[in-house]
């Protein structure tokens, strides 16, 4: 069960706002020689790892048309308007952050706006593994669409039969995704950063995965290709008062518990009540739970902490920067300014982060690890490049040029100014 | 003198929109030993490595109020009122890019939305070498301001006399950035990923430097901390026809050129007489250059094409994804919906390259090495995390329930399920 700390010592935070430290197994050297394989054999070689890996010799990657619509058949009718209701939120919201041209006259015959252009070739990975995660699917493919690029790629590892889950595939073609390959692990990474005969080399990889992936996206950087963001395992912290629910505190915690043994979950409150109760509660949830083995260890790397007060439990939230921060307080709008470090929060007691990671609209492909510090999660954002454009007039050189010549010629970049005296002189 | 290409068949376009290959010097190790000494000796190492590098033993790293009061002495009225207007519309157009927090009611009950925050801890390295990068001091410290960036630490090398030039330490100091250190190099990154006694470790590390700079913020990234993007050398793209003027035109090809050797300019045009005479310009006007030698080996790396119309000029420079791209047409609106990778546009004859490293508002660092296909400059948003934020009221848990409990079930995560059956069965 989770550790348990009554009012620590400040100095004892930055042990208690700590991760569970991995060996970090170097797997560069794996990963490059995969890489390598790729470029010279390219489809063969993907064909190759896919039997080792995997443990299918496919004889083609790609997913035929007859393979999807066998998916459509097999997925239960609620089951599809479920993923319709969410598709329709997700859309919703990242609909919403389009921006709109914004011109701006910084100086008279100056005129300066950014426009948004989708990035051209983009790769979603999902995992296979222990879960069919066709809701990530979802997450990254349809601001790939909003965000109209070009060509969306997706690859997730087939099963020993050969086969992806059904829901993965009648999500992709829901939202219109069509390029959908049979490819996991370092080789699917390899394949969207090289290309090969059959999968086109994108711009930029997105999704989550295990640590060959991850360690596997790093490495695509040093070639060329963005990455949505460094990854690590999922993980919560609840912020709760009196207040809040422990059997609610206590389902949301088993809910980031249950992904792996190596998520972490953190609880503060600033009443030993609830921690208790919430314990109570743990207990009797997780006894029940097919998942319990992965839930049971993730708790044990986790803590349950007692501060002072809400304050400083949003203080110490901040530094540990959590993936998801559920402030389960029927007042949590009131701290909403002092909340600095997070992926996404959840406010009071109906916002439980299944709603966030399946259907209410918001992204689930969020920092980990910290990296809510400096990271923001996937959005539209995600998908698109800023560029600015800038139209001078005739006046509108003359009134800033003057400027360029000295900040140029005191930086000591002559043909920067010359640009500019040649066109105030024709001007003159 | 820039090569010349006539209509090029399009099978060559693949050899005429690549870089100029470097050797990839290995610098990994070099990097890794400075950061391990930094890790260990803290302020000692810097000023060891200061002492190395730069060749001078500094007694104290960080800039002294006096120093900055002697620079602001040292800068001329006309050079100080130059900064102020183009940090004016630094701050103009950046300010235009925060966002208003939009609540997006996605289903009846179900409230969403995003707010931003300053990164808490930035870097800003500012190079010093050939040329006094004050301007870049703006362009990076200004968004930094406007993102409300609790921490800004500016690091920028030495000369042998242990002074930084002090048009940094005015423009630094105007925009109220505070904390200013006499380090550069790998030392700096060092500093800024690890943190010393005096330097404070940050979240994100910004801004331009040379090989062992970009090199080692490459590493850095390995140790937790962002950077604005992975870097190269400087470039443009002119895209001209019958109505560019081609003194202009080279002009701000050698504003470019003049970067450093291993910067690339490509003229691109419809018209075999625009780049007859931009050749001729160009060696009238590299004659005058302080620089010229910069520029004429920059040249030498060069291309002059051209093409067979202005849509094909937007699509090479498209495959060719330039920093920056000038379009030197008077017609050049009509095309902008077709430029799909670029880091900064400039439309028309008045709007010199130079406008935008400087003064007209928008920010000058910016993708270059073909990044523009996957990555944005830097803006306001680079200082920023977009959190995003629910509040699901009971009726929204019941709207959205069944959905989620329907996709987490198909997913065989049980727990996520049950976070919601516990508080749909309570409100039954």
């Amino acid at each position: 069960m989770m550790k348990t700390f009554i009012k620590p010592q400040l100095s004892d935070w930055s042990i208690l706002t700590s991760r569970p430290t991995k060996e970090a197994q170097d797997l560069q050297k794996i990963i490059l020689d995969v890489f390598e394989k790729i470029q010279v054999d390219k489809d063969e070689a993907l064909i190759d790892f896919t039997e080792q890996f995997d443990q299918v010799r496919l004889t083609t990657l790609e997913i035929s048309v007859e393979e999807i619509e066998e998916a459509k058949n097999l997925i239960a009718q609620d089951l599809k308007q479920a993923i319709q209701l969410a598709a329709s939120n997700i859309e919703k919201f990242h609909i919403s952050q389009r921006e709109e041209i914004k011109i701006i006259e910084t100086t008279k015959g100056v005129n300066c706006w950014r426009e948004n252009r989708g990035i051209e070739n983009v790769g979603i990975y999902i995992p296979g593994g222990t879960a069919p995660l066709f809701s990530t699917t979802l997450m990254l493919g349809i601001p790939a669409k909003l965000a109209e690029c070009k060509n969306i790629i997706l690859c997730t590892p087939p099963n020993k039969e050969g086969k992806i889950h059904p829901a993965i595939l009648y999500t992709a073609n829901l939202i219109g995704i069509e390029k959908i390959y049979k490819v996991g692990g370092i080789q699917a990474i390899g394949a969207l950063t090289f290309g090969t005969e059959t999968i086109q080399k994108v711009d930029k990889i997105f999704g989550p995965g295990n640590q060959y992936v991850t360690a596997a996206k790093q490495v695509a950087q040093n070639f060329g290709v963005a990455i949505d963001m460094p990854a690590g395992p999922s993980e919560v912290l609840v912020i709760a008062d009196e207040t809040s629910i422990p059997k609610y505190v206590a389902a949301d915690l088993l809910s980031q518990a249950e992904h792996g043994i190596d998520s972490q979950v953190i609880l503060l409150t600033n009443t030993e009540k609830i921690l208790n109760e919430t314990i109570f509660e743990l207990n009797a949830q997780l006894a029940l739970l097919p998942r319990k083995d992965f839930a049971a260890k993730a708790l044990q790397q986790s803590r349950g902490i007692v501060l002072n007060s809400i304050e400083e439990c949003v203080s110490f939230s901040n530094i540990y920067a959590p993936e998801h921060l559920i402030f389960a307080c029927e007042n949590a709008e009131n701290y909403i300014s002092k909340i600095s470090n997070a992926g996404s929060v959840f406010l009071g007691n109906y916002s439980c982060e299944s709603a966030g990671d399946y259907a209410s609209g918001t992204n689930h492909t969020l920092p980990t690890n910290g990296y809510a510090k400096n990271y923001s999660g996937v959005s539209l954002d995600s998908f698109v490049k800023k560029m600015t454009f800038q139209k001078l007039t005739a006046q509108g050189i003359q009134n800033i040029g003057p400027t360029i010549e000295l900040m140029a010629e005191a930086e000591e970049l002559f043909a920067h100014k010359n640009a500019v005296t040649l066109r105030l002189n024709d001007l003159k």
